[in-house]
């Protein structure tokens, strides 16, 4: 059964909850990499398209010109992607193709666009508690792709300055950046997610840019929930509820 | 003209301003380990001797039965950390040797240490403002060693399982845990240091084990000042005043 949800940014998305849901990474994602006039953008894993809609709102009201692709491999989940896309009237500006990040290179062209994001997988298959429900364990687990397959996809499909924004666990920092500067990326921001101001950080957001010197700057913390379980201002704005 | 600090942990420390004084730095890194029973520790580029005085007051108020060995590169440095060794009566547990990192594996000997600390340079040397102030320079900037020279040696001072932690500038962490990596060492902790609650984070407390399985855990955010620009109690907690 489909569910209907506002994104409080102008337009909705459909979600099965029965595969699985976005979360607060896929918001988190959206709002990190800063858009430019005519970006060409991929969203790797798309799922039901919450990055390539959030990315639309501020594309439309920038006025940006940008034009958005949402690459899935379930095909289900593409369909019911496509499904907000018709749903908004947006597929002038985004485009869902089902597909496999480990083939996009080839099937979509190297150097075909400036701005890349990803929500992977967070665990390897071997780490990730994969019961009967296939939907939920190929978007949780990198049992169709690894971190190395999507980060070297990514180095290939940008252009050189081009930039590549993920969201992942802390625990893979070491191993992000390993497979960055293999894919020819250079770490330029990094920003860890904490859930509270005196917690264990729960995400990171990373950019890279393809080429260019290496020199990393970091964030300031971004925290999640106030102490009395509230979300902090910086997450209020981010949802738009300010 | 020499000064005498007191650490408040009971020891005090000749420092000579002129050259260079130690700072938050330094403390933050000595607390970062935790220490083991009969540990072999090096603080590589140990000045004037700030952490190995640090650690020592936590091995004998533990009866850890661990030895320290300071090495320094600049002679001056090194008298003058000796001079607070034997001020503290601790030559004992504490040794203060001239020497350069880059050959330390040799003339100290491959697997001679189970812990490892460094406060680097943080600069490369063509960034770092040299002025005529030889002294500073090296301390500050990469012109006796870099980044990959010191965790290439520490990789090899370290016996198997032994651990290296170090604090360093936040825009280099890519290239920390890339030279980790060549040198055989897995990032174990990672914590970032904010000045405040809502900046950039200004330094980077890394902590790797030599061998063992890659899984870095990232600690809480440690917030060096509350707004109204007192120290936090995390921080008075570390220098011992709370």
């Amino acid at each position: 059964m489909l569910r209907l949800d506002d994104l409080q940014n102008g337009y909705f998305i459909w979600q099965d909850p029965a595969m699985f849901c976005f979360g607060v990474d896929a918001v988190l994602l959206a709002h990190y990499p800063a858009l430019k006039k005519h970006d060409r953008i991929l969203d790797m894993g798309t799922g039901f398209a919450p990055v390539p809609l959030i990315l639309e709102a501020e594309n439309k009201k920038r006025s940006l010109g940008a034009h958005i692709t949402g690459l899935e491999i379930q095909e289900r989940a593409a369909e019911i992607a496509q499904k907000s896309v018709d749903y908004n009237r947006v597929g002038e500006d985004i485009r869902i193709l089902t597909g496999d990040i480990r083939t996009a290179p080839e099937t979509m062209g190297a150097a075909s666009f400036t701005l890349i994001t990803c929500n992977p997988p967070y665990m390897a298959a071997e780490d990730g508690i994969i019961g009967s429900d296939e939907a939920r364990a190929i978007a949780r687990t990198e049992m169709k792709c690894t971190l190395h397959d999507v980060v070297s996809s990514a180095g290939r499909l940008l252009v050189p300055g081009g930039r590549f924004a993920m969201i992942h666990r802390p625990f893979r920092i070491p191993e992000i950046f390993s497979e960055m500067q293999k894919a020819g990326l250079s770490p330029k921001r990094m920003r860890l997610v904490y859930p509270y101001a005196d917690a264990e950080p729960s995400m990171v957001l990373v950019e890279a840019v393809r080429g260019g010197r290496p020199y990393l700057r970091c964030g300031a913390p971004l925290v999640i929930y106030n102490r009395d379980r509230s979300y902090t201002d910086e997450i209020l704005d981010i949802y738009g509820r300010k």
